[in-house]
């Protein structure tokens, strides 16, 4: 780092003094409360022996800027998260930088990114990601910034704050919603393979399915891989299926999207013929004709309080919990119709 | 400023030493070719001599940040532009600053936004606006940054180097697009009344129909604001005429979303029964059903072409034109349909 002279002192040589694992400093560093108190306050008292100091902490204004960082900036939800951490950080006097690590252009891209960072001051960094590879994480860790993770993928036992939104209520909530409109062929299009809040939702609506005593039909869920394209395809599978489902619940709005049109090239109209509902809220969500009922997620308030987290973090405050999840909540619209009992 | 010292000359000193307007010398600082060379060399000497120096100048790398600045982040293609200074800051090395003045909050919160963007180094700012106020464009002055706006509005005469879109010739091909379908009913959602662009597509629309001899119909054309729940009032406005229209070119893709819903509504469907034309070309323009055909501003390559600009005056290079606009270009989508003639 240049801004300031950064002792030698690592993280792995505290551990190693503690006898302690270098996961459990960090955990100590990141103000998580699932250490025990002994365990604490040993690691802490040799962090202060030590002089092992990391950027930022305790000094909240020391340059003012804390990075908001994304894989890549085509999501549709990024400028959604974007709003949040900004409102936050201007109550505070701070300033956000916003940087994507375009990983599509490989590993150099990443350790281009990360020189950037490196090579100048950053208070604190909020990381939105749907797949934190351990390579970057470890990247970061090394350089000691105070870190919080914002994660619609709701990937657990991250060693440092995380803030999500209810992915398996949201999609309990989206199946009864149908359940109670009557619907009894319900078809799922799921999220992208391998993400955890895609495998959340989808037992969510295998949830609301069995709570109505409605046996699970793996004919009536098609992967899709969250994008609008996946949701057509999806869309068009379902809707030529023998017995096509009455209703579709998608677990993006992007996909939903899809399955609208899929539904309008077979000749299908919604909600008359077939009934919509996505997840996410975006507000793609409201322009759409009809105007499609979703499962919202708090996207700009989760990015407020992970900027809220990270500056008690970097005041050296302690963090409640390691993982706050925001409540999802359905958004009604035009996309739902009653089918008679 | 606190990053380094900075000189007491003000650029008025320099003017009335120079013997001509303070505007002048902005254009000259700007890298504005509009200067005549005899004035622009007796005001660089003056610079010079007075060792006047703007923060950030010649020295591309002082703070390696550059502010990207929005009035209020909830715009639809704010993410668009956000995007394209990204790519082009981060091959040069250098970190984007995003922040909102939330004018929305009076003129408090432009003080405080204000006070911030002084309270740290900075190399320039990118300025994204559709009504820079004289009061703001005078604080941005006055804090000494190199200064680029991205101007999507087409607000015209800026002191500063400006990129935009040809909104004029955008809205002439949108409408000949049509024309060319054989429509000659065409209804027309104007954008928000007051800017340069929603008078340039306008003016356009007018254009194109005159090109072909057809004769302006002021009861086809309806006032509009940009955003969606003003083009479902067109839109309801345009299909309960008497004598509605065969097509409707919306001079913004979420009035035009706003036109499908009002279609629908009315019984009428797309492409069939109403062919529809939007502008702008944002994500959401390929995700409607059916997908829409619009007129494609270029909004990232824009926000990257602004930054480029901004590094060449930070390092003291000129400007080859004070104001840029990037061509606007049909994207063919299924939303019209050719009449017969």
């Amino acid at each position: 780092m240049q801004d300031n002279a950064q002792p030698a002192v690592t993280i792995s040589a505290i551990a190693s003094a503690a006898g302690v694992s270098i996961p459990t400093v960090s955990r100590v560093l990141n103000g998580r409360s699932d250490v025990a108190p002994a365990t604490r306050e040993r690691v802490e008292v040799l962090l202060r022996e030590y002089g092992y100091r990391r950027r930022g902490a305790g000094r909240p204004t020391s340059s003012g800027l804390v990075d908001l960082v994304f894989n890549d900036l085509d999501s549709p939800w990024a400028v959604e998260i974007i709003r949040g951490v900004e409102e936050l950080l201007n109550t505070e006097g701070l300033s956000m930088v916003v940087s994507a690590i375009h990983r599509r252009g490989g590993s150099g891209s990443t350790r281009k990114w990360l020189d950037t960072l490196g090579a100048r001051p950053s208070d604190g960094a909020i990381l939105v990601t749907t797949d934190l590879d351990s390579f970057l994480h470890a990247e970061l860790q090394r350089l000691n910034l105070p870190l919080v993770v914002v994660d619609p993928a709701g990937v657990p036992d991250l060693e440092v704050p995380t803030v999500g939104a209810t992915n398996w209520t949201g999609a309990v909530t989206a199946t009864e919603h149908l359940l109670q409109h009557n619907h009894r062929r319900i078809g799922y299009v799921a999220g992208r393979p391998g993400l955890w809040c895609s495998r959340a939702r989808l037992d969510g609506y295998r949830a609301g399915l069995d709570a109505a005593g409605i046996a699970f039909d793996a004919a009536l869920v098609v992967g899709g891989d969250f994008d609008y394209a996946s949701g057509f395809a999806a869309g068009i599978e379902l809707l030529t299926l023998p017995d096509r489902p009455t209703a579709i619940f998608a677990a993006s709005d992007q996909m939903a999207l899809g399955v609208y049109e899929a539904a309008r090239q077979q000749g299908l109209r919604i909600p008359d013929d077939l009934s919509v509902v996505g997840f996410d809220d975006l507000p793609e969500a409201g322009w759409a004709s009809p105007p499609l009922t979703t499962v919202r997620q708090p996207l700009s308030e989760m990015g407020s309080l992970a900027a809220r987290t990270l500056v008690r973090l970097i005041r050296g405050e302690a963090v409640e919990s390691p993982r706050i999840e925001l409540s999802t909540r359905l958004v009604q619209r035009a996309s739902v119709r009653a089918l008679h009992p």
